[in-house]
C-alpha cells in the first residue's frame, strides 16, 4: 500500500521477469519507509535430495575462517555453519551434546550435489588445520550435528542479554572479521561468541553483557557498533540478512556514503513526499 | 553515472547485504533510463559438478509441457530445455545430428544434484506420454544433445528473418502458453518455431518470415504482439530476461498497469527530472 493509499502489486507469479523495473526488490527491505506490505505470495519449492554432513574442528577459530575460504575457492555446499569456541561453550553448558568445549571452533557443512563434496570440504579443512573431520550420509546424523549451531543462539541468551550483530564481508576477508571480533571482545571486556553462515561470509556475533550493569551494557554497546565499523573496514556490510531496524541507521549512512544516501532520499522523497511512512527512520 | 553526472557504486562484494534500498537491483534491467552502467563487477561461481542427462521425445509439444509442469512440481533440475516440432526439424535441416523431425518435441533436462533426479525427469516425462526417454551419465554426450538446443537459433534463422520472443508464463500454465502459440501461428499464418527454458516457464517463440514481403512482416509483427498478450492472459511476463527495448515498450504498459506505470514514472522523474536518459524510452 503506497503513501496515498494505493494498493499495487508488484512482482508476479513467473520464475523470470525483466519487464520495467525491479520494483518488488526496491520494496522488500524498504522496512515500511516506500509503503506498508499488507500480502505476500512466496514460491514454494520442492524439498531438496537428503544431504550429507561434514564437521570439521579447529584449535583457532582464525583456522576455521581459512578452511571457509578455501572450500568456497571450489564448492557452493547447501549449508557451511560456524560456531567459534564460546559458542560450542554455551551449547555444551545449556544442554551438553559430547561437544568438546576445549575445541576454538567448529565447521558444519552439508552438500545435496552429485559427487564428493562433503568430502572435498573435509580435506580442505584437514589442509586448514582442522584437528577432527567426519562425514555422514545419515540424514539423522547430520540432523542432530546441525542442531547444535540452531542451538546456539538459544543457548547464549542463557549467559546474558544479546545484542545480535549480522554483518557481512567479502569470502576472502572471513579471516580477518573473526580476528577483529576477537580484538573488540577484549578491548570491549564483553563476550562475544561467534556464529554464522560462513559459506556467505554473513556473521552473527552474539555481544552478550549484563543488561542491570550501565557499564558492561555500554561497553556492549560500543562493541555492537565496533563490530560494524570492523566489517565496513573490510569492505562488507552492517547487515547481510536482518536488515537496519532503528539499532543500526546510523551506521547506515557509513555504509552508503553521502551520493547513495541522496540518491536513497529522492526515492523516498518520490514515493513518500508526506514522510508518512515510517516516519524518522534511515534517513 | 546518474543524470547529473555523478558517478555512484551501488552493490558490494559481500554474498548477502540489505542494508538500504535495493539500488543495485533497480538499475539493473533499467536499460539505460536511470543511469549509465559504465562498469559492472560480476562474481565467478566454482563449475558445478559434471551433470548427467535426459532426452525425451512427444508425439505433440503440449504432451511435453505437461511433462515440464510434473517434473517441476517434484524437481529442480539444472536445465529443463524444450525444442519443438519445427525448432528440431529446422536444425535436422541445417546440420543434420540424427534427430527425428517426425517427432512433436524434445525436451532436455540435466542435474547435477544427488540422487537419481534424472531418473525421476525420464519417468514424468514418460507417465506425460514420451515416445522415447534416455538418460546419459556421460558429460560428452550430454554436451552433444545440449548442443541441438543452442543450435536452434541459428538454425532457425537460416530459414527466414526471426524476432526472438521471451516471454514466460507461470510453471503451471505453460502447456496454455504452448497451445496458444500454435494458434497464433494458425491465425498470423506464420512459422513460430518455439524453444525455450521451460524448468523456467521461460520460452523463446520465433517468429519467422520473409522480410522481404511486407504482407508477412505485417502478419510477423502482429503474430509477435500476440504472443505477448497471450502471455499477459495467462498470468505471465512479456520479457523473462532479454528486457523490454524500443520493440516491447507498448506491451509494457499493458503489463504493469496504470498505478505500477505511475510509480515508475515517479522513480525516473525523481532521478532524472530533465529526461536527459534513454529519453523517449519506456513510459
Amino acid at each position: 500500500v503506497l503513501a496515498d493509499g494505493r494498493a499495487v502489486r508488484l512482482g508476479g507469479r513467473t520464475v523470470k521477469d525483466v519487464a520495467g523495473y525491479d520494483l518488488k526488490r526496491l520494496f522488500v527491505g524498504s522496512e515500511g519507509t516506500l509503503g506498508v506490505i499488507t500480502e505476500a505470495t512466496l514460491r514454494l519449492r520442492p524439498l531438496p535430495p537428503p544431504a550429507a554432513t561434514v564437521v570439521a574442528t579447529f584449535g583457532e577459530v582464525a583456522a576455521a575462517g581459512r578452511a571457509v575460504v578455501a572450500v568456497m575457492q571450489e564448492l557452493r555446499p547447501a549449508a557451511l555453519e560456524l560456531m567459534d569456541r564460546a559458542a560450542v561453550a554455551a551449547v555444551e553448558q545449556v544442554k551438553p551434546m559430547g561437544l568438546d568445549p576445549g575445541i576454538g571452533a567448529l565447521l558444519l557443512g552439508q552438500s545435496d550435489a552429485a559427487g564428493d563434496e562433503v568430502a572435498r570440504i573435509g580435506e580442505a579443512c584437514e589442509q586448514a588445520g582442522a584437528g577432527y573431520v567426519a562425514v555422514t550420509d545419515d540424514p539423522d546424523e547430520g540432523e542432530l550435528l546441525m542442531g547444535a549451531r540452531r542451538m546456539a543462539i538459544p543457548c547464549v541468551e542463557r549467559l546474558g542479554t544479546v545484542l545480535i550483530e549480522d554483518v557481512g564481508v567479502p569470502i576472502p576477508r572471513i579471516p580477518d572479521l573473526i580476528l577483529a571480533v576477537e580484538e573488540v571482545a577484549r578491548r570491549r571486556a564483553t563476550a562475544i561468541p561467534v556464529i554464522g553462515h560462513a559459506g556467505d561470509g554473513n556473521f552473527h556475533p552474539l555481544v552478550t553483557f549484563d543488561a542491570g550493569d550501565p557499564e558492561a551494557t555500554a561497553r556492549a554497546e560500543q562493541a555492537f557498533g565496533d563490530v560494524m565499523d570492523a566489517a565496513l573496514a573490510l569492505g562488507g556490510t552492517i547487515t547481510g540478512e536482518h536488515g537496519v531496524g532503528s539499532l543500526k541507521a546510523r551506521h547506515l549512512l557509513d555504509q552508503l556514503g553521502p551520493d547513495v544516501v541522496e540518491l536513497t532520499r529522492r526515492i523516498k522523497q518520490a514515493l513518500d513526499p508526506a514522510g508518512t511512512l515510517n516516519p524518522g527512520k534511515w534517513i
